[in-house]
């Protein structure tokens, strides 16, 4: 492989790369301004991030697009295809969590006007904090490729999965003191289910860069707190 | 290229089709499954779903690896390296469809002992035939390289969120009318949200096949029906 090629693969490489930045700014942008829109009750705001996952949707098409042009193109081997692949998965993942930011701002345009208990909110904005943070590390860990970074993500996930199932205890139980806390409640047990999602999808790039790096998986079960589902049965059981 | 290479791509290709075929049928089974351990109160059934996940994982993984050696050695063009993205894409809706199965099987479990209203889960049963069909349907589309169907399947999308937004009044109505219903209303409404997610990622497998067949992306804007969410704010308006 003449020096002229490599060197076009690393361009393109290189521009996958600073597309899944940019992805990866705005996905944590958009879940961000959807958190802020619902504890502010600002439909505005809230507006402005499902405008903002057109752009996500765009870019995860350009990476698809890009990606597969450059197998085609420069046929990588090894570590190089690993490197293609990990974009292509990452964007995917990243489109995921634009989809379920948007979907947290449209709860809150729906919410519009309503009357909610301010206390039911405190404890979606600390899992919007810890799902944010896990969505920063990993993505730094990918820039970095820092196994040990995205191994500490992945671990990380059984906060996530606890701190929702207390949420979720919590919202059960303002739904069964007040009929009138029913529609709030269940606009906010979604928006709890889709930041816990977006705490998976963190997981799945922590996966994808261990794999980028080692070249294996990591196990396939991830570290799961009890979970929500059984938060359920145990508190009908009380 | 030597007709010995075309042949060997062409059973490469057709090994990933095979696979994409058994993660289709292990993926419909899934859900038939959940679904009749949910009408059943069949807990050993559901348990049987989670284990079938586990393959679907496998599956999932064995074909991205597959796909990305038969980049790396045939270099595939055009058409044919369309078809080679086409099963990861497949690939990575179906097992998502495994997990959203999963899910349900795990609700199923959590209600154990639990008392529900029958009528309840009539709805739920008829939005899990609609969906078992868009699979259906979407999967038949791929084998036979469809766009007609598959652009069915798309625009049928519209009916799946229509069934599943009234579906979900109908719970808050149940939950709203007496607090001893929110238990299991929230687990049903949450197996309705993983129905209608199912039916997401066949429209997505829509969309792809679209891409296989034409080479263009469908229109951005899939065919969306009003959606649970603004239901959420007419009936609280109400």
């Amino acid at each position: 492989m003449s020096e002229h090629i490599v060197t076009a693969f690393d361009q393109e490489l290189n521009a996958l790369k600073q597309k899944i930045a940019e992805m990866g700014g705005l996905a944590e942008k958009m879940v961000s301004d959807a958190m802020l829109a619902l504890s502010r009750r600002d439909a505005e705001l809230a507006q402005s991030v499902r405008q903002m996952d057109a752009r996500l949707d765009a870019l995860q098409r350009e990476i698809e697009e890009a990606a597969v042009l450059t197998i085609a193109r420069r046929q990588p081997m090894a570590v190089d295809l690993r490197d293609i692949v990990a974009t292509i998965r990452i964007a995917s993942d990243l489109e995921r969590v634009g989809d379920l930011a948007k979907n947290i701002g449209k709860r809150v345009m729906a919410m519009e006007g309503q009357t909610l208990l301010p206390k039911a909110v405190i404890g979606l904005m600390h899992l919007s904090k810890l799902v944010l943070m896990q969505l920063k590390v990993v993505l730094d860990s990918y820039t970095a490729r820092s196994v040990e970074n995205a191994v500490d993500v992945w671990q990380r996930d059984t906060e996530v999965d606890a701190l929702y199932t207390s949420i979720f205890r919590e919202l059960l139980t303002y739904m069964m003191e007040d009929p009138r806390n029913i529609t709030f409640s269940t606009h906010l047990l979604f928006t709890a289910k889709n930041l816990e999602r977006i705490g998976d999808h963190a997981t799945n790039i922590a996966e994808t860069v261990h794999y980028l790096v080692t070249g294996a998986s990591l196990p396939l079960d991830r570290p799961k707190g009890p979970g929500s589902i059984t938060a359920l049965s145990d508190v009908s059981a009380g």
